[in-house]
């Protein structure tokens, strides 16, 4: 059955309001708690189950995106239309914004808050482990480019039939789990553009980075599957 | 096949019992062990894990809610029946009672024991982070709305059949990792009820905020799939 | 097709090996380690994929037992024939003695090499949490018989099919996410017996206890839900 | 479908590379991070996501190997053919050294950066915890004995459709739960000789161990599985 554009960008939209909320609000709430946070590996752990959740909640409707470069690569990889990315990165980008800011009324309802890095991506001085910016545009790169391998090989008509939301979102947890100390992990830009607004000044003038690393990884990752591991 | 009430009853007030007693379990005897303590993650896990196997044990019985805010979404998103909703949240509620009676028999069966919180719900003074009422509300009320969108969305017909149960028990897992810091996560009024009893007596005065505030986000979060993703 | 019986105790052996090695062994060797250790959350998350992988690697060929407790409630539920039960039972614990042997050896190949607890079970004063002898029993059977039920219901015939080996692995983790502090979670007889043969002396006079309190409770798990759950 | 040669190749090349990038990576960069580090549990959980994801979207094209141990054992258990060894052998160490340099460029990109042991495995002074040769031999040969069963058995005509990947995914997180303070955990050649190349020196002159004891661990598995567990 194919879906009206209104429900499919409702869905991209609250799909990428989850990851963005689900993911950067535990980082932002839990992550460091004294004792018992949830460190890197529960963010990681957290990313992932809001793929993995959105994915089969959503997926039927939208395809489950929630992420402009996944878009993007599913264009290069012949899987999504060139004319319906406008309508999709959108309601990514939204979704994204609208999440950071419900996230940052959380964030500051109690005494003394600081939302400190608030979950933004950054490179260098703001990489939370000082990575360098080739560094982080390597790590961006690389880690996009084999998520899209896993979303069009989990989703081709030969994989296993219902498992490609549990590969997808768990991939997205192994990613955070590789790359958090790099950049703080966005392989998605929209992800990366919603905190930025509400956090440090230095986020937004490193945005760029997190739009164009995650793409250009999108569009390699996609031309690798098209070439060497493709259906015929 | 149609179940007999008494047998769908039971199954709610298993499952509930098992919620409570799995998630508050690990939150009351393992999550602050000295050094080897499973911290908010191991609790998150915990509590998803409840609802996984519960769904898979038996979620053919009843549907596997195990929870009031739950079985009124369903009301609200046309998959469940209001005449069935008192007999439902009794049981669960029993349930979680029951549970949190013989974690209180077990957690006081050591010497010098001391129950603290014993996983209960607050906000303001009895958050863990001190977040105030308002972010309470709007976390709950949140986390509930995209906790049946997800149950809504992950057991629709055109969903991944079988694979309900791993998305709607590994989403609570999520909802934990974000929002144990603010309200120590309820999301469930039965499971808030049950600790209540037997912990410290504010909690019972702050109790009104887990039952208003995730029965108002499931009706939200089934108002929002009504009318923006459900099926034609 | 139905398996010879040397093929179904060699997959109970080999089982209950995986079982014993994998789960006591992350205990014995990795919960602790200065900083990097994966506490009892790893030890939790170990044991449960133990069965996770033994049932979808063994469960077609024995049903993927690999405890006396499961074996006997499955008797109860009308799973099983208890004429198969001695045979079971024998390579179960014979699996987990000899998989506390050659765990034995690898633990002592280190320079200043001490086993500690050897991943026993015990309660009051060999108790993680020092839990006292009800605690224990509590603790034990309450968590077999929620055990049994998620057994017997997630692989009835109205279950979703394939899905019983996730929910009852993860179903392991999560009883071990509760009640490490208690018992060190036993829940199964053969490997409480396996390291109690090879720890301090201790652990095989407090045994009697993880042979009833298991059984026990999986037989009440299973009438449970004979009673109140079966498919008519 | 038969898959042609090249597109096999490129599946395990990219497949052993994410093996090795997202396993090591995850050791290299976030285990030991200041406070919030992911630690063994989270080096484990990424090591098994890789092998997870990497057989969902790339099993279906080459069998998903990644492992020059797993392809040894799956011609010994007559599920490959031997004449396909060498090219799969040289495909998957070839991913792994590629991964094992691009990980060097990223690991090497911040201020004073030290790659330390680089993931590298080892024995005796060079296990983590000290244990020793004998101890080293034991444990990767128990382990890749039993991953090679878990293998065979769960993509066996018998076992449930679809699940493999998820078993063997997460039996390769519980493999490292238990054998990280051991040997660092290889059962997997490729995997140690990546990084060998780019760490310190030692770990090249112990690297012996870590193909000798995969392999005989793989051939052994096999033998167990052909003799006592194989479908008639």
């Amino acid at each position: 059955m194919e879906h009206s554009n209104i429900k499919k960008w409702s869905a991209e939209f609250i799909g990428t309001f989850w990851l963005t909320f689900g993911g950067c609000g535990s980082a932002v709430l839990a992550a460091a708690f004294p004792q018992l946070g949830i460190g890197f590996a529960g963010v990681a752990l957290a990313f992932g189950l809001t793929v993995l959740t959105g994915a089969y909640a959503l997926g039927p409707i939208s395809g489950g995106h929630f992420n402009p470069a996944v878009s993007v690569g599913l264009v290069v990889g012949g899987r999504f239309k060139a004319s319906a990315l406008p309508g999709y990165v959108i309601a990514q980008v939204l979704g994204a914004i609208v999440a950071a800011g419900v996230l940052y009324l959380i964030a500051t309802g109690k005494p003394g808050a600081e939302v400190g890095g608030f979950a933004t991506n950054g490179y260098g001085e703001h990489s939370p482990g000082k990575f360098n910016l080739v560094a982080a545009l390597i790590t961006e790169v690389v880690l996009t480019a084999v998520f899209l391998i896993v979303i069009l090989g989990a989703t081709a008509k030969r994989a296993a039939a219902g498992f490609g939301g549990l590969a997808i979102g768990l991939c997205l947890t192994l990613i955070h789990l590789i790359s958090i100390p790099v950049t703080n992990t966005s392989v998605n830009p929209a992800r990366s553009t919603g905190p930025a607004l509400f956090g440090p000044s230095y986020a937004v003038s490193e945005l760029w980075l997190f739009w164009v690393a995650p793409i250009a990884g999108a569009v390699i990752g996609a031309l690798i599957y098209n070439v060497l591991l493709k259906d015929e």
